[in-house]
């Protein structure tokens, strides 16, 4: 059901007016963010008509008929949410291709031109109240299938998703949270983003707003600021002003990841909104074959470093082609819920502290580089993008500790060597160490505390059943089917419960 | 220091009459049995001159000079058992090789005539007393280096063994347990087992003896009844008779184990005490080379296994050529110990209940055989010896379940391919089945509640984070290395903590 409203230039105008007062440079986040960061832990949900089509992305011309779910049940989606300890629901309402997951006055590409027409948006949005969990929306600027896309006049489109948008924040309850992407497909300024946030600061000056890749390293130039880089305060800047948290999907900030931004001279605090998977081949949207899902010891290990220092997480838990989340996806999010004993009461868990961060390391092979980016010193950096790899198949990574220092749990993300699937995105992550020990020196040798002759696979998490404290620890790969690379060798001390 | 003591006959022949007094028919535990079923958990330590020599079995020419820890610590080892939660050690103070942990004046093949003189016995028995742990003796009737050994009066060497055992009994404290093994090498009438009981009681009525392969299938003949086999009181036979329990290294028990057997027309109580290696590669003796520890799954399944209905389990946990059990053993034992929360001052933890015991199993495939040994049903017939077989690398097997009972375990062991190591006794085990589902017949339709697409390892122990009800439950392997086989399937109730 497609009618054109037309918002009058005069009210886009008097929106536009406002934009200043309403992001206002900060150190401390304002209430939105406030409210952002108590969350910390949403489930992002993929659905639409990629769903029924086994791919990522599609581009508008994939036929209304192929959304065909047999058992769609958006009910089942939220409950688990809540068993599984989510704070937020984060639903994709229109992806790159333009299909609404609502009944739209402004195109006939949704739901309710499709076989099955339940306005999906409205039986999330109903489940989250149920539940009692917050509400929030994806919407893609990039859109493949609405005209108005194309008009030489940017405002026309940038008319169309005011309208949209005002037909969401206006019929489903509040709204916790605006995820805006796509915006790589034009000029920064054609996206009305100002527009944008006004309209929905004035339905709810509380929701948090932003637009994927956030962050540029020089005002006015598209020279994307990766997240693990922002580790300095007032050295990278807005693209996407006014924005009220960072978005880089789907790479992880640094462990000292800060806050202050920038944006015509002025500094806004902003959190990082972390965007992760379950699924352990990156796909977003559900595909007809099951693909398993990441390992616990490696998703509470992501929740941590994701949550940690006020950034957010949403992990994404996508429904199949019956309309419903499978029994084993669901499994792992309720099995990592109770593992990390979440529930909305209770502040999110922390890990313990990391004792190794930035501590000397020295590495017996190196692979050639002439930027010397491979070095040992990049497993304790705390950015999950640099990683050391070594020249040699057999190599060991030592690293000095302070002895005074006890630890109880070493975290070990290793790099693997991806197959990346036709649909390209998904992809087959492949271990390369098979064989491994971790020792650490006691009276002047090296003990051996933890031996392995299993793959490392995704996230090695040994949990020690006592406290160790010792002068140097190294990683010593005994066994591998290509040169070791590690992103992060982290020896923690964690609370004991 | 060897210096021949003769029991005078007459001494034998006085403890001998007291026998048929000593163990008595019942149908119910007896104090030492009832003592060793409450220790229920105890650490078996394998150290010797194998230990130097990088061998399970020697045959009495190893030289004394091999023997030569560099860091002897024995306080260690019982430190380690305490940590752990084990309540007895067993300490090998003689293996089939005849070398003596302690000062015998019987022999000169003994640690007073080695390199490192300590008594280990004594540091053992020791250490013991001071961490509140009860300590147990291995004794190896097999002796390859006494000379008496291969006298034709088999009394000779009789006399040998009750004087070495007098000075076990008399020097080191309460011994708990006594554990006699290699009787295949003679008569069992030629061991004076009954000789060598009496001589227990008389030091500790509370002792509880046994002798390895205790039970046979008929009386007076060498036919040894595996443990798995033993599903029928009263059906099966001592072979060496007194014995207050049952002993079948490494086998385990069925899982409706049952304690009767008889002996001369009469019928007596005796439970089973499991032997199982913290090996992976079921190693008793440790090798020079480090090699790995069982995973905390399987050890966690093993544990509930073999302590399950009054039987109990050593597991063996061996120091190495310092002298120290290194420090990843250690951690696997000790890490085993926090899980199961064990503690001296509790009852051993106990396994929930198994839904799936000997409900129809029906396969999509099985291997060929006459006797039909490999049917799918072996795998919930509570036999860790008998196996489902599938003829094809992908198969499925279904189990019925009774939908009012809910389940929220699963363990699975599967049949691995083994490698035997040139030492004859140790050996590396490869899993066959790569990626796998376990899926439940829920309102008419299969839906899957487990994904894995890793190796299903040694045991697979799949915890759910709800609890289910099903009429069907099936593994379905999806990817395989050689036909997949499954020696037990069990699903499971837990009670929540």
């Amino acid at each position: 059901m497609k009618k054109y409203v037309l918002i009058t230039f005069l009210m886009a105008l008097a929106v536009n007016c406002c934009v200043a007062q309403l992001l206002l440079p900060a150190t401390k986040p304002n209430p939105a963010q406030q409210a952002m960061i108590k969350r910390g832990y949403g489930m992002f949900i993929h659905f639409g008509i990629n769903t029924f089509n086994n791919t990522e992305w599609s581009d508008g011309t994939l036929p209304l008929e192929s959304y065909n779910p047999t058992n769609l049940d958006p009910d089942q989606w939220v409950l688990t949410a809540k068993k599984a300890g989510f704070r937020y629901v984060l639903l994709t309402t229109k992806h790159h291709d333009g299909f609404c997951l609502w009944d739209s006055k402004y195109t006939t590409y949704d739901v309710a031109s499709s076989p099955v027409k339940m306005d999906v948006v409205k039986a999330v949005s109903d489940a989250c109240k149920k539940y009692g969990i917050q509400f929030a929306v994806y919407y893609s600027l990039w859109d493949r299938k609405e005209p108005s896309y194309k008009d030489k006049d940017p405002q026309k489109y940038v008319d169309y998703m005011l309208n949209q948008l005002t037909e969401l924040f206006t019929n489903y309850g509040t709204i916790g949270e605006l995820w805006l992407d796509g915006g790589w497909d034009k000029k920064p300024s054609d996206w009305g983003v100002d527009q944008i946030y006004s309209l929905v600061k004035k339905y709810n000056p509380n929701c948090a707003v932003s637009v994927n890749h956030t962050i540029v390293n020089e005002e006015g130039k598209r020279n994307y600021t990766p997240p693990a880089n922002m580790t300095e305060d007032n050295k990278y800047f807005f693209q996407y002003f006014p924005s009220d948290f960072r978005l880089w999907d789907p790479e992880l900030a640094a462990k000292s990841d800060k806050k202050q931004y920038l944006h015509e001279g002025k500094s806004y605090y902003l959190p990082f909104e972390h965007t992760i998977c379950i699924s352990k081949r990156l796909n977003w949207f559900e595909k007809t074959e099951p693909l398993p899902t990441r390992d616990l010891d490696e998703l509470e290990e992501l929740f941590y470093w994701c949550t940690d220092n006020d950034n957010c997480l949403v992990m994404n838990v996508p429904p199949d082609q019956t309309g419903r989340i499978r029994e084993y996806v669901a499994n792992t999010a309720i099995g990592l819920g109770k593992r990390l004993d979440l529930s909305l009461n209770k502040p999110l868990p922390k890990n313990g502290k990391f004792i190794s961060m930035n501590k000397p390391v020295v590495a017996t092979s190196v692979w050639d580089d002439k930027n010397g980016q491979y070095a040992g010193n990049a497993i304790n950096d705390g950015k999950m993008s640099s990683r050391w790899a070594a020249k040699d198949t057999l190599a060991t990574v030592e690293m000095e500790l302070n002895p005074s220092e006890p630890f109880n749990k070493i975290s070990i993300f290793e790099y693997q060597d991806t197959k990346r699937l036709p649909d390209g995105f998904s992809q087959i992550r492949v271990p390369r160490i098979q064989q491994y020990s971790v020792d650490i020196m006691q009276n002047g040798q090296w003990q051996t505390i933890y031996l392995s002759d299993e793959p490392m696979g995704d996230c090695k998490v040994i949990k020690l059943p006592l406290s160790y404290n010792t002068s140097k620890l190294r990683l010593k790969v005994l066994k591998a089917t290509a040169p070791p690379s590690i992103y992060e060798l982290n020896v923690i001390n964690m609370q004991k419960k």
